[in-house]
């Protein structure tokens, strides 16, 4: 088990009144990733909503900001038990065999166009032996092509751009990967998290872009960007791109500062809580299907 | 009430064993949308899945074909009960009174790039009364710059290559307006259904791409390809857009020949069913939400 | 006649050795614009070359420099004696009766992709009267249509870009005026100056971006970005779009400040040189066609 | 030497009067290919116009067509003395030592968008000795990663295409090749001809795009397609991209069937007439400079 203490800290002055904001910075909660000590604060005194969405599980709160300051604190202790998986067990899944709400995840979205890719996707990996290892070799395929620059790319760059522009964040080493798992009938999909592990010299820690691949009945989790530990990425949400997950949606002109984020690990050797480290199998902290397919008609 | 015959008659030549395909070619169901005899007609021996998708509610027919020739026939008689709206009372809903399924609806997709689209939306639309009447006027403005030609797009085609070049198909109409609509806040998907009442020098029959907008609490119907009698829409299925209700999804090389569809009115006056026809009120066979959010943490 | 004063101002920082520089800051020379006094320091004593093109009729001045501060400051004195023309007696010019030189102004380049333009430029001007005023029109829209705004445009931002984005600067205002243009087989090329007569608000004086359409058997200026007064532009460079026309293209990491512009208007009645103003007739400095064709085989 | 019959037939049905048209099926005539018994053979009774242009040296035919059949027919005998070189011998020119008109084929053009592909050409080529050799390196690179495929492009398609979806035509194989090496500061060109020594399984003769590049002071030929025998391609025209040397250029609308070309090597060996054979040697047809640059002020 490892455990986790996340901290999110955010701030906007707000110059119009009525500026709608929806946030996705609360911890998804999984069979694999329970929370505890969860707490919210905000500065405004304005109604809230957290809801849960019902298809991709993802938290979202939502507000009307009133004109000023706006901070918002959140905190909460996180557990997580992944599921272990060793590499060479896990199959790439038949599109007949998908369950039905996995399959949106193998179409091409805003900032994966895997309807582009798929010679190239064909070229590089097609002659690979399906499977989590074919996956690792796309991971390491973009890890290898793409260079970490921060501020190379913005809000609408896509994993096209990323292909040709060689650079990106770790947003984009995702939206690339995804890309090209999609591209090869692979379902993918983009997780978000606050980084752990992270070299310093990389700037402060933030949240964190990183991948979700369906292999062996699961999603597992990838790290294209290689700046982390994967073991130690807290779920925020899951998408199709970054443009389901953003941590915050806002709906009218704000200044924003840098958003501050910090993910420590706790040990504890009596209750087998160890901090995370990189190891060689596949991890998961995906539930599977939150509810069932309605088969038949 | 609206009856409607629905016919649709696939056929493929398939040159390697074992090709899986996605068919999106059944009749949602809803309180608005009821279906009866339905058959469906495989020439080939296969198992095959029709599931039901418990976000969206499309209907996915999967299987995995054998080579030679594959041919499926699909037909359905379909009851429409539009619930009709006064449009001048159909507002735009703010985002934080949004269901949180209808959230996704806002954001860009691999077809509709809103997130580049909102100088322009703002600059043609930002100064009218929000509600049904400017949704209206963005599918007026996409009818009015768009020219309708055959073969003018493929499927790499999105909404900001229509802006560009000016011309296309229903398709390509459908993700302009969409991306228009998302880009002032408003959720907007795409539809597919059988064309009804189109202009036969426009050609044969054949699948419909639409939209549907929420305001007032509802998706309601809108046609800015202006080629079809939207009364007479029977709704297959609803996503972000043309990438989640391909009629067909291959996964594999395949000849196609073009899709057969055939789409008639019934109609009984005993029993009120009458044919469509083209009104000016605001209509929708949405069935609301699927399921309720799950609020609270 | 116009008389102006021109000072450009340039600063670097060289970290790595051995940077190339072409730049061009050099004032054309046509039998219309006129350059007395001119002058050029440079703070590295290294080799520079200073050549026309044969082809454009642009000078540009080249050196590698070494590593440290680079500083190149450039004055000239310039008298513009334009071409006036009554827009009424312009007309759009065949293109077999085009010179062969201008041909290429009718093609699509880098920044002005003007095969994908033509649907639109047929639909919104193709009805109207061929000649001056259409290109107006042309002019017309776009200043309509697009929104100035600093910083909202980068090095590979295109027409298309600024078509769909509705926002930009002198540079991507100029790059939609010429691909509309070329859509309707009008020859159009970038022109670079120094801003005269722009409003303080909008900054310090910069290198300006304005158009030259080819009508009547001639180059005339139009700047569709509003910003100046055409009369007062002193001609640095033309060239298909701004890749030709960079002010400075570096081959290397330098660091650079903003640069320093400045354009004076002398006036001296007693000469009949008076401050530019601005006037309803067209105007050209350009010299015509450099060299004759060759005809014949 | 190499002597070449070249042979051209062109087809169009012209539905309206009036249609211009810009040829560019006249062979160059360089001190290195030299031109006799040129003939040209037009249906229709209109004036024609042949014009070298004085900056590229290509050759534009031009006319207005009458509405109904046009049928030209041209032919010419070329002989080709080609300069060959040692590769090894042949360096990059500095940026500031290039004769002033080769530096606009360091810009990025309308298919050549080198401006966004430095990354990968630093990364995939910064490493190599600079001169042919890496010249060579970017041409066996996209030949290696790209598949040649009939009809898998259009007259939109851009180096930045092909890199994404890996296949094309001789045309996308010469702008990506283009692209890399401008994005390397090294000058090249798009060339046209007619394809010599293809392989009869790629369809009937016809154009060919290959590149000029220019190292150690001249341009030199690559085809990085891999379809013909480089020796044997007779030069009709060059320019940045496709857009300047489109065998035809048409103004409206008119039925165009597939142009016939064909290209047969003479052999007489008492007067040295060899057919091309594929030799490892540099080569290059190009005059040099058609003009000396104007130096100082």
């Amino acid at each position: 088990v490892n455990r986790l203490e996340l901290w999110v800290d955010l701030n906007y002055d707000i110059t119009e009144p009525g500026v709608d904001f929806v946030f996705n910075i609360h911890a998804a909660q999984t069979p694999y990733q329970t929370l505890s000590n969860e707490r919210l604060i905000l500065n405004q005194d304005v109604p809230t909503q957290l809801n849960t969405d019902p298809c991709s599980g993802n938290r979202y709160l939502r507000l009307r900001a009133l004109a000023g300051a706006l901070h918002i604190a959140y905190a909460v202790t996180v557990d997580l038990m992944h599921h272990h998986a060793d590499p060479v067990l896990l199959g790439e899944v038949p599109v007949h065999q998908l369950p039905i709400e996995v399959l949106v995840y193998l179409y091409p979205s805003r900032y994966c166009q895997s309807d582009r890719l798929m010679n190239l996707a064909m070229h590089e990996f097609g002659h690979l032996q399906p499977g989590y290892s074919r996956v690792q070799a796309i991971r390491d395929w973009v890890f290898g092509h793409i260079t970490f620059k921060w501020n190379s790319s913005n809000s609408t760059t896509s994993a096209l751009d990323t292909l040709v522009e060689r650079v990106g964040v770790c947003r984009d080493f995702a939206h690339l990967m995804i890309g090209l798992c999609r591209a090869l009938n692979i379902p993918a999909r983009f997780a978000t998290g606050a980084d752990f592990g992270s070299d310093p010299a990389l700037g402060p820690p933030n949240f964190q872009a990183y991948v979700e691949v369906y292999v062996g009945g699961r999603w597992y989790i990838f790290d294209p960007s290689g700046t982390v530990i994967p073991m130690g990425l807290v779920r925020l949400g899951t998408g199709r791109d970054a443009a389901d997950v953003a941590f915050a949606t806002i709906f009218g002109r704000v200044r924003s500062r840098a958003p501050l984020v910090r993910s420590v690990a706790l040990a504890d050797a009596t209750h087998d809580i160890v901090p995370p480290w990189l190891c060689t199998q596949a991890l998961s902290t995906d539930s599977g299907p939150l509810m069932p397919a309605i088969t038949g008609h």
